[in-house]
């Protein structure tokens, strides 16, 4: 090739990139998205998986749960569960297989909006939100201060607005809402209101998730809207490990099924604690009880959606404090992941979570490899992913937007390495070394690909340590909080209209002002 | 059990843990360390892998290495390589099989002190620095300074305190000694005076290399003895891609193998700049670059030790800058660790650099996403594995503590879940649920366990919020700068003795002052 041809290839390359980076891109066209298939990385060989399936049953069968509440004892049995003397539910071999024989499968999990529908199965990710946090983390002035609705809310149109962030589960506890039946109700109303991604929730309270039922009911647009595109699904923990059932999640359970609503069947145990410290034996625990829930659930409704949502913790076993950050909690998720892929069960397990009370670099470290593991073992509903801290005690803005990231890197990694005629390059080499100039910069190839293979941090910092100077010296949190201002004081989301969140808040007790969720509040626009 | 049982087998249980605490662990019972196996990630399957293997033989037979230096041509065509008329070096089928089927296999990488030799084949991981960083970092002020010979010490003195870090490749360039001979000697002088881990350094010019092996010699004790147990290792860029020789590096691999010193055969692509931005044709790049480089090295003498050093690096390519801390950085090394293992050799590649100038959240989650997938990969060596940032621009001290608990972690996801009657726990869970306090916290297991099964950060926070503020609110960067400041003011290895080290400085020209190699010498002491 001549030089001038190089450098009418060169100007092609740049007009080329410029146009590429231009176009809009539809979601396939996005190096990562939802659904992307992992199964790459298998820290349980098959056998292993088999040898803690069987003593899952065996636990269900000998040991089984205790404290089943009335209704429960009544539908597991008549499904073929047994009552002992000592007034444990044991569950035969049989009633667990008829069970795995027709739980639902392959079923989706709705956004408000279309696009934001997902479909959780196979060893295809997604990656969400969730916990229970009491508090919200500033970063800069390193407080825990208590959350409140408000919060509940910024964070949910906060995670409308990241890519990588698939679904929302409500994140923190709306602490200036002592009433359960307001918080319960209002969680819920905060969630749908700032997201049309999938939201998960929780409720104490039967009696409160069915008046939410209600709200639902009228955002779909009627009973029937709902059922046939539910977009909010329960989180319950129906189970306090070791196996002990808990009546008002039974209750709360029960309501879900019956109203149409997807059940998040979630067992919590906490390796060395509430569940064994063999690794192996805390996950045949998990197995166990989510069965039992799942055997519940389909006593109750066959074939009713529910996400296999086993959900190891680790404790540090010099204090007992939980560990959501460790290389053990890594493990489990992803072994968790492949029980699920047996099963051919959509799982559910947390992954992201990290011990440190900031967004750190051990926060960093923590979050990047249980994303990566949990994310590369095919786990489908990865929770806890981003915003977290402090083993789930504190929420923090800044760290969901910088997770936001972290999960865009490990996606790249879920869809691995593409190989073809094409991408093992034979002839761009030998074009490039015997003919070409000798680097790869603007071949075609390069062109092709920039925008469909490589992820571009949103905040991630990529600069010189020269340019880095010259723009300040940032750092990831100071970053991140120049997005969340961005965000938050301009991204006031409408799919609810102002009618109709009027009419809802006619019928129903909203503890947040439409005020505080209108552009102009001047809540974000102040300077830092 | 009875009340006044469950008391006494609790005590006896904070009994049983004191024990164990209080007793000295030998490295087998050590959660993680050295060496675990690993290879539950595999981002390549096999018809992939034999795909890039044909890839990569067709590459070397028909477009072969260009720049060849007349004793390479020499070595190369003498074995069967042939010289095209277009003066590239090409390397026929056969004659890779036949390298191949000689190539040094199972070749330990011996410690100044036995305990640290590493025996890095199969799918054994092991985790280690290097680098050729310009700067040290510093995370309080911001700054990043010129790298000095005496810095680079302190970071050998620091890598040898820290548990996980298995290895040490040297990390910075001294810039205080702008003569390349004085560079290169005492870049391996000061790694060896350091730490007595296996150590890697670089040389620029053969005779710079001669010289580091007559003290090399002295401080085995004789050239005989260097030659049995030879503790340094040579990093060697022989190749700049694409598939070009280089002939200085040429030159001291030369010397290097003649005088029994390990190589690692270090190609560096940059994907979309000096290698294929499509992945896989990266990887082609690489692997056959470095089977050049192990031709060349069989050829120069058969069954020499070499590692296998696929070092694929990936560009932003909005910038052409390097990206170390991407997710396709993890992908590549991790596959880098299945070809190695494809041609059962022992392999080298880096993972756990970030782009980031500090550590801050993103210098953390791209190493921890980045040292979980090559590690899980079963990757031998792993190389800039702790304290790099900027994309190898910055060494950070405090990052070198950070890290090493970053890797402990991914090291116990590697060693992975142990299956065993015992660990699948049924019994345990049967006693706890049926006759036991319904916890774990007390039983026999978890104690059994808590020491041998579970890591503990050095630094890493586990604290609630509440300790946490009560403690005075220190990130990782304030509590892995005490653990600096703790190590190297008080570790200033003897391995080297006085008298020995007077007769090195009495032959050499050391350019660092042995009071500055001597504890007391208010370097680390003073208060930060």
């Amino acid at each position: 090739m001549s030089e001038v041809q190089q450098v009418s290839r060169r100007r092609g390359g740049r007009q080329a990139r410029q146009a590429l980076r231009a176009a809009p891109k539809t979601e396939d066209a996005r190096p990562v998205r939802a659904g992307l298939d992992g199964g790459s990385f298998k820290p349980l060989k098959e056998s292993d998986i088999f040898r803690i399936h069987e003593a899952a049953l065996t636990v269900l069968e000998t040991v089984g749960m205790a404290d089943a509440p009335p209704s429960c004892i009544d539908y597991i049995t008549k499904a073929g569960g047994i009552l002992a003397d000592n007034g444990r539910l044991l569950f035969p071999r049989a009633l667990v297989e008829d069970t795995l024989a027709k739980a639902a499968r392959k079923f989706v999990l709705h956004g408000q909006s279309p696009e934001h529908d997902l479909e959780p199965w196979g060893s295809k990710v997604h990656f969400g939100t969730a916990g229970a946090a009491v508090s919200i983390v500033d970063p800069f002035t390193k407080q825990y201060r208590h959350s409140n609705i408000q919060d509940l809310y910024d964070l949910s149109r906060l995670a409308d607005r990241m890519d990588n962030i698939h679904f929302f589960q409500r994140m923190v506890v709306p602490r200036d809402l002592p009433e359960p039946a307001d918080m319960d109700f209002n969680t819920c109303y905060a969630s749908v209101s700032g997201t049309t991604k999938h939201v998960g929730s929780s409720w104490v309270n039967p009696k409160h998730l069915e008046k939410s039922l209600e709200m639902l009911h009228y955002i779909a647009g009627g009973e029937g809207k709902w059922r046939a595109r539910p977009f909010v699904s329960q989180s319950n923990c129906f189970v306090v490990p070791p196996l002990k059932f808990t009546e008002d999640a039974c209750a709360c359970l029960e309501v879900a099924v019956r109203g149409g609503m997807p059940v998040l069947l979630l067992s919590a145990g906490q390796a060395g604690a509430t569940s064994p410290a063999a690794l192996a034996g805390c996950i045949v625990q998990e197995v166990a009880e989510v069965l039992a829930g799942l055997v519940y659930v389909n006593a109750i409704k066959p074939g009713h959606p529910a996400i296999f949502g086993t959900w190891p913790f680790v404790s540090d076993l010099r204090t007992g404090a939980m560990s959501g950050g460790s290389g053990e909690q890594a493990l489990l998720s992803a072994a968790c992941g492949q029980m699920a892929q047996f099963y051919d069960l959509t799982g559910g397990a947390p992954a992201g979570m990290t011990d440190s009370k900031l967004p750190d670099a051990q926060g960093g470290y923590e979050k990047g490899y249980n994303h990566a593991l949990a994310a590369n073992s095919g786990l489908n509903m990865i929770y806890e992913s981003a915003g977290m801290h402090a083993s789930l005690l504190g929420a923090c803005f800044e760290s969901l937007v910088i997770d936001n990231d972290s999960i865009g890197a490990v996606l790249r990694t879920v869809r691995g390495i593409e190989i073809s005629e094409d991408s093992l390059s034979v002839e761009a080499i030998r074009q490039v070394c015997t003919q070409g100039p000798g680097h790869f910069l603007g071949h075609d190839q390069t062109l092709s690909l920039m925008e469909t293979e490589y992820v571009y941090p949103q905040v991630g910092d990529r600069t010189s340590p020269k340019e880095w100077v010259e723009q300040g010296e940032t750092d990831a949190v100071e970053k991140a909080h120049k997005k969340v201002r961005e965000v938050l004081s301009t991204h006031y989301p409408r799919h609810i209209s102002d009618k109709m969140d009027e009419e809802i808040r006619a019928r129903f007790d909203i503890k947040i002002d439409r005020a505080d969720m209108t552009a102009g509040n001047g809540r974000w626009e102040r300077s830092a």
